[in-house]
């Protein structure tokens, strides 16, 4: 495709030779002539010198490396829309495998996919176009909408709601029973019935292996656009809103609500009955005890703000320094008040 | 249901009108006329005030909120057989799929249900009752005792031992290989066989998507009505006693024992080889690097007394103003020490 | 088997009865008579004085406790042998069950054996004496090398490559798709397609329900002998040099590097785009957030040196006594200062 169609397609800035032959993306590393590449962070401008991209996707105050550049105010953004571009997903012609075993009161949209070996429950509705892979098992009362799609080994409990174009990576499982025991008075645990269903609003995705709990009542909710990475656990009756993005290994225990647009990164820990405001940043390992107001960054744990946890965080190293020069002073204050007592 | 009846059926207290028709349970804030709600904390209050909520389940101190109530000294335990009582399981009418494949070997109890596409390998004994959901993997010579519920895609390794009425969420792994590997001189790993089983005793229930790795020598052994949640692992040759709560993506490595009654929070760490006293709290991701005496509640990483990482942590937020005012008072003092030596 | 054999097999001088008669394999406490144990630590020499078993292995140095002992440098690799000579895995016989699905492009070689549901898409090619157990699916276009091993549950994704003498234990995910989003200016997230793949090179090991994504671009490469445990991540994009070892659940984000002969402990955490040099050693729930230099030993989050960090993390327990202490000495200045104001 030559650069000007590129960029005509990706509505960007042309600047530079638009005959030029691309056939790829790459990395600025790793491409090679007749590569686009892109330019997202200016401490890549090493890379970009040395790359042998034949053109860059760039943002608008960045040089051009002598290179045929696609301009555009997010160049992350066309960076993701070019490779949609040259490497299209394989149309699939939908088709429903004859191992599928499919209960006669569930409902098919058009052209729905199903892999071998899946089983589906009774009472299921499925939109068009949802692709349910091999392995799976979607239980009963289950509804996936359209253009929904449920990778291999997937288990989708009963009563779960799904919405349209939802990924669910493979292996997760969805609406296994939350973790709740009440003490018995011999010390035993007596298990509490987990009645709640979950639900995933439109455009959620989930990773692979990730585990998101049935609520004991009422609903576990993931909110529209909300994306969720492997080995993620979700408590029953949690509640996270809209383009929150909660990376892996990330564990919530029950009933926390999650603002709009949060960002918990890999492996925070969130206690449960919590809230956590709109657009909160977690960096990794964080953990949150406590409720969090909206638009902070935080880090460690316990969780605060994250620039005084980067100060707190190297005094660390020199607490041992720290407490030496704290004994010496101890000891010098206690030489003077002798002397003073003294001589005064 | 009248309220009376409920009441009686559940060993409460009641006071108020036993003629209020009852026909659900739900949250404070969720519930609506003609349903029961539960009270089992003191900052739920105002909830309560504001219930519309016909009945309330409360410990034997607490107000009736002008309501009437079922009293008891568990109100947690009563809100958990209320759910049972109005939201019964449905009975399950047994049956084996005809795309099950068990082998020959395999004794199976009175009214086992397996579900399609599970496989049941040579020389395994299903107890009474025992249901296993679909594309489930029960591998050659393992035991379920009765009402034992295994759900759909786990995976039973070989020999494993699982008691009477244990639950096993879907995508879990029991009897994975443990992590041991011997060093070559080449610095490349030589395997360790891991030639043991893993052991569930009765009423243990483990979450979805958690790992349960068999001891490379004899066994892994979780005891009695221990409750293990999402993600966890557990490794080789680990024994858990009674009634302990292992929650969600807690990691323990192996040869480590776990006393009973043992509450380890999310996310937490146990390193090998360690033994954690009876009663012992972990707080959520603590790190355990040493054994831990009985009776301890703990936090932090590496773990130390609650109470003392509850101060400690205070001051590191802190830190750096700390730091400042040592050298401030590092610089006063060598002042007072030099007009003394003069004026002195 | 006598206790000469033994020592003849397994590479170790024998010091005492070669007569005795071996038949098994234990640890110091479980030992009994006519078994074999190990000694590779100095703090287990209680232990040994105690054990009942017939014959001990052991170092170099090694007192023999009145034993016959095996003698190697490297005693715990000989018990690691000793359990493949006492335990040998049982010789498969090679089948395909006939409910297996393999596309009509896929090649096998020889002595393949294949589980019952297993689903093996177009364009696969399977070396010799490769074993897929049962549910498991292989998506088009995956090779998988002589003697690799793909327990129950397992989905291997489109295109990835694994090497020979692999194993992949059970329910694990490799080739998920990697978790990257591009910001639209409104706020929801442009999933970037994964257009990569993932290749385990010989010999490497991964545990139940870990995930290993596939890169955006290019491959996800674990490099020759990498054992990695249960649950763990390994982000799109990563690269594992050889020999190093990944325990249960750590947590690598994206386009990381480790070198070789790494030993990540479990809950590690390492964030994306780093280069972790060769034979570091993180210790358990370490945070790693930016790049180590080689042969180091790091703890800590933010991670330091291991040292640094035993000594710091044991002042962190006494930072409210070391506050107190401060403020006392604060006030004791101010009254020197005062005095010696009035004074001097």
């Amino acid at each position: 495709m030559k650069l000007a169609e590129v960029a005509n397609r990706l509505s960007c800035t042309l600047e530079g030779d638009g005959n030029i032959e691309i056939h790829g993306v790459a990395t600025l590393e790793d491409a090679c002539a007749g590569q686009l590449s892109f330019l997202t962070n200016v401490k890549y401008h090493n890379e970009a010198k040395k790359t042998l991209a034949s053109a860059l996707i760039v943002d608008s105050q960045s040089p051009s490396f002598g290179k045929a550049v696609l301009r555009h105010h997010n160049p992350y953004l066309i960076f993701a829309k070019s490779l949609n571009l040259f490497y299209p997903a394989m149309p699939l012609s939908p088709s429903i495998h004859p191992s599928a075993l499919i209960a006669s009161t569930t409902t098919l949209g058009e052209g729905v996919s199903i892999g071998a070996y899946t089983v589906i429950g009774e009472r299921v509705s499925l939109g068009n176009r949802v692709v349910i892979e091999s392995n799976c098992v979607i239980q009963e009362g289950v509804h996936l909408g359209d253009d929904t799609q449920i990778h291999s080994g997937s288990v989708i409990g009963k009563g779960s709601i799904i919405g349209r174009h939802c990924v669910i990576q493979s292996n997760s499982v969805i609406g296994s029973d939350g973790f709740g025991y009440a003490k018995n008075d011999d010390g035993s645990w007596y298990k509490i019935r987990q009645t709640g269903i979950v639900i995933l609003e439109d455009e959620v995705e989930v990773g692979a292996n990730t585990t998101i709990d049935r609520a004991t009542l009422g609903e576990t909710r993931i909110c529209k656009g909300v994306k969720i990475d492997n080995l993620v656990q979700i408590g029953h009756g949690a509640l996270i809103n809209q383009h929150s993005l909660i990376c892996a290994q990330v564990g919530m225990a029950g009933s926390t609500t999650i603002g709009k647009n949060v960002i918990l990164a890999g492996q925070v820990g969130v206690a449960g009955h919590l809230t956590i405001g709109d657009n909160v940043v977690a960096t990794p390992q964080t953990g949150i005890a406590n409720s969090v107001a909206a638009n902070q960054i935080i880090s460690g744990a316990p969780s605060m703000d994250h620039k005084i946890w980067m100060k707190s965080s190297s005094v660390i190293t020199r607490l041992p320094e720290l407490l030496k020069t704290l004994r010496r002073i101890e000891k010098r204050v206690a030489q003077i008040e002798q002397t003073s007592q003294v001589k005064l």
